[in-house]
């Protein structure tokens, strides 16, 4: 123990700041975590898991009607709302709780307040004033949803924040965005019973992901009724005189919603800091530069997780912070590892993804084989439900290497987590060959696709 | 072509024998394949797909249940079971057709007759009379339930053939039986509001599979309501006064049900098959003795699927069938490969597993890792529903190689598929630890479990 009052100071007291905080303090360091809201950060507090607890509310109305073909008669049904954010509380109360508690038995000193830099060894806790130092400061404060100051009416305007407490559930919703967030609260809300519509100035939903996954979801939700505005953005929005909202956009349409939602991507929550008083320095969006270690440009302080903008999901978070506790306390240097990173959008249908999509996979290989089934679950026969599993594999042709596999369908990132395995440790196209399916499931189409469904050399279709 | 008639005549219209068919047609060979009853076989017609049909409709009483903690009001529901039988009954004809589509458009010749073989290159259609040659003769007959006739009463019982056909749902059930039939019919009928009793002679359900699968899934089971009677046997099946059936058991209960169904192994279906006549050796059950090239003692006669009784499952008849073809009309002799095969039980909840369980690696192996999960699902916490999800890994210490994977919760068989690939691929312990989560899902538990969970050394856990 040196002069500082603690070996390591975290701020931020999500995924990230959690996982390191209770490592140090479980190696014997003196380690102090402050936080001031709640612990557990986006993924806990309003993000992963309250998100994944609407997804499940919101499939139950097509569970109803699924029973029908099934020989089920099922009585009106109706949703109330409250109830959903009472237990979904409860249940976001219980998991802070275990972040609490795991601090506390690791030996961590919980602080609950805003902290700030004011230099490269010291800390101001905001609750009480007090100054405290220490060796080494972890900066894991995360990032928050884009308020998009620049559109008039703006503050009419909820975000994912907001969604997780809305007084009650809109009868019309707006969702401006085309990301994953945009993409699983349109659904949500539309599960719900909400009348639904999703604007983005892209020319399709989910750039970057596979084109199968990003047109077969678009068409999925189309046809469940969520209506979808591509090359369109908000120009303002007003309150009309019957109090409900106004959306106008640069259509010239005029949606009239009780709720516009913005999902135009996330910030790193570096304002008000302390960083310039650290000398900790920032990139354009305001993320905390680091190098492949997680250290800043300051030699005691490091940062993890979404305020580095680097991947922003809560695996990775803990990752990084796993890594930096075996680089500063293990003497065991270990720099994040992000490549082939699986992931899932929880849409309806889901979309599970690892590795690189087709068009990308085509700008790095010369040829690649694509293996694509498009299928009706087994499930959907019965319930006479019109949707549509798509599973495709993109193959190097030269070394035969699965390079990308996306699946958008029930389960997909049930599947796609298992499938980041396979690809991590670069499978080739004869391991799926070789294996036996596993019938009947939908995943065996992975395993039974055995000639290309067509080629790509030069980045043309052949 | 040569005097024979055919080039290749398969008996048997299931998977194996359908697959053969048509690719042998495909190649440009004259191919005929005779089917007693309908095309499909086990599989389609009584076997994997009406029975996840069922599982599917089972399911819904828990969906109904479990909408409550998510704010759903559900009215009373009620399941006509005509309905799903008739529901299901159109899907299987639907199927059938594609299996008969499939072989006419690749040109093999539909023999809708029982056939027997008079000699090593001759069969009778039995519909015609007509006695027929064949270079070669494919024998994929499936097997069919032991109808156990050394126990009195056993013609009052059911089979899994007459469970898809019954004209009403029981109110009450008791199976014999500790396999995977067994245990799926006990989930099946459980959930359709069936009183339902398993009865098995064993000391656990499910033998050879990993204790964790079989004591958690019996678990699991009696947490629902099945009664599950152990150590346990029928005596004697009589009707009642009142026109239900008595059940005596070994143990002195007398259990009053509406029907009592078997599901005690099957047995290759070889009776009056003319095997004699063509000089095909049988094993001890009737089996038709095969070598690794699924060839017959008789040179121009193999067989494929459940006949062998090597591995009873649809993809490895379809499996042996592609061999074969291989081997006899493309000069490339393939043996199928029955090692390392992913399997899933449709029971609630799922189980899906796929190498040695822990017990088996013990004998083959000096020292394991085993790492275990045991968790509360997300989707349970608002639901409220006391269910567990059990995850598995058995690695072998010495070179951390994963050598059995076992999950028992939701999706277990699609995720088995998966797992399929990277245990057929050999993958490490550290390819799993190399993988990042995807959050949340249930599946990231196999890629986030670091340390042992305990170790077993010589046969023994340490």
């Amino acid at each position: 123990m040196s002069n500082f009052d603690y070996d390591l100071f975290v701020i931020g007291g999500g995924s990230g700041g959690v996982r390191a905080a209770r490592l140090a303090a479980g190696l014997g360091k003196k380690v102090a975590i402050a936080e001031e809201y709640r612990f557990g950060g986006t993924c806990v507090i309003r993000g992963c898991v309250p998100k994944k607890l609407f997804v499940y509310a919101s499939q139950f109305s097509e569970h109803f009607e699924d029973a029908c073909g099934y020989g089920w008669q099922v009585g009106e049904s109706s949703f109330d709302w409250k109830t959903l954010i009472a237990n979904k509380d409860q249940e976001i109360d219980r998991l802070e709780g275990l972040y609490r508690r795991g601090l506390e038995t690791a030996g961590a000193e919980i602080i609950s307040s805003r902290a700030e830099l004011t230099g490269p060894n010291s800390v101001l806790i905001k609750a009480t004033g007090q100054v405290v130092s220490a060796e080494r400061i972890l900066i894991a404060v995360g990032g928050s949803a884009n308020p998009h100051v620049a559109l008039p009416g703006h503050e009419l305007c909820i975000t994912s924040n907001e969604a997780f407490h809305l007084e009650e559930l809109p009868k019309a919703i707006v969702i401006a965005g085309g990301g994953y967030i945009a993409a699983e609260f349109a659904n949500i809300f539309h599960g719900l019973g909400v009348e639904t519509t999703l604007i983005y100035r892209g020319q399709e939903i989910l750039s970057r992901f596979d084109q199968d996954m990003r047109r077969g979801l678009h068409k999925a939700m189309e046809e469940k009724g969520i209506r979808i505005l591509l090359h369109e953005v908000f120009e303002k929005i007003e309150r009309g005189p019957d109090g409900r909202l106004i959306a106008h956009t640069s259509a010239g349409k005029a949606l009239a919603v009780d709720q516009v939602m913005l999902a135009l991507g996330r910030d790193p929550n570096t304002r008000g800091l302390g960083l310039e008083a650290a000398g900790v320095k920032t990139g354009h969006k305001g993320e905390v530069l680091i190098d492949e270690f997680s250290r800043t440009n300051v030699e005691s302080i490091y940062a993890v997780g979404d305020v580095t903008d680097r991947v922003q999901l809560t695996p990775v978070a803990i990752h990084e912070a796993m890594c930096l506790i075996d680089t500063i306390y293990r003497d065991r240097p270990t720099s994040p590892d992000h490549d082939m990173i699986a992931t899932s959008v929880f849409s309806q249908p889901e979309i599970g993804t690892v590795g690189l999509s087709e068009e990308a996979a085509a700008k790095e290989y010369d040829e690649l084989e694509i293996y694509r089934a498009e299928f009706r679950p087994m499930k959907a026969t019965l319930s006479g439900r019109p949707e549509k599993t798509i599973m495709k594999l993109v193959v190097n042709a030269s070394d035969r290497k699965v390079v990308g596999a996306h699946i958008l369908g029930h389960d997909a990132g049930e599947l796609a987590q298992i499938l980041g395995i396979v690809l991590k440790a670069g499978c080739t196209k004869d391991d799926f060959d070789r294996t036996m399916a596993v019938h009947p499931t939908a995943s065996e189409e992975l395993v039974t696709m055995y000639q290309p469904t067509y080629r790509v050399k030069g980045g043309e279709r052949v």
